[in-house]
């Protein structure tokens, strides 16, 4: 399982991601938090975000 | 994990958030509940709304 | 988590409570009963309703 | 939690009940069982049906 | 809950039933097995069809 | 129970197996692995399919 | 069980791997990670993807 998906999230901390939403709506920003849900904290500028993991699609450090 | 989404939500307590339904709608309040299925209470002047998290897209504080 | 969502339930059992389900539907009554689920039981008048908890969107006190 | 769901439901057991699907379907009959995901027999005249739990909006009995 | 929908599938092994999926699909056959999910073994003459058991609304024997 | 649904699951390895999908697309080839969520591995000639359980209507040996 | 799905995907770690999701979409590129909920981790060239294991119909070694 090389390098898991929950192993590289964690890598991904503090780094610009970009998170797309069953809805089709997309996020980016800084990822500062996820949980093992896939629950993620996403900072943009001054604005935080929490997205429950359930309606992730993919994210892309 | 630094600042996983349920620490977020607990330092949001008392404090203003925006919530966004799967169905589109928008929630604002004084966030004063939550749980660790991200289920919400949001009070808003006298109005009290508990919001099962199974809706929940994202929480802004 | 001051206020949880199922503390905020119990404290809400005999009063009159609004529940919005997702198919748009609404049902007003007196909550008579409630599980972790937020399975419901709502009593109008004669008419008793047990709403399957995982239709529920939000439930106003 | 007075009158916990299920037990609205053991006490319903052998009277008529309307069950409400997300479909929109409608069932009436004699409630003749249940367990605890809300799965439902319900007996009309000749006919059994057995309802999975998670078809059910509402119960009335 | 006097005759609870998995023992009433169990008395049903070896009869016919009718099954309604979610998607509006009927299956009529011989129950020769299930489990506790309500996935089902539908014999019908030669052919044997294993449905998955969220897809079922409703069985009847 | 008899012939429950992932005894006639592995009672199909090594066999022709049809697979209907939620979305309406079948897939036919060699049942050559399945587990207890029914995801399943198809292989029709040079190519071999894993299909996640979820999305799984029905399977007909 | 021979060739579980999840043995499958082990054996495919750093192959190409095309996945196709529930909205519709496919992805292609080398498979570098996976977890039992078939979350996946996918590369392609310098891009990598994290894809929700819930969103996937099937995936092609």
């Amino acid at each position: 399982m090389s390098g898991r998906p929950l192993d590289v999230l964690e890598a991904s901390l503090e780094e610009e991601v970009t998170v797309q939403l069953k809805g089709g709506e997309m996020y980016s920003g800084t990822l500062t938090g996820y949980d093992q849900h896939m629950n993620l904290v996403i900072e943009d500028g001054e604005d935080t975000t929490i997205i429950r993991g359930d309606n992730v699609v993919s994210i892309s450090p």
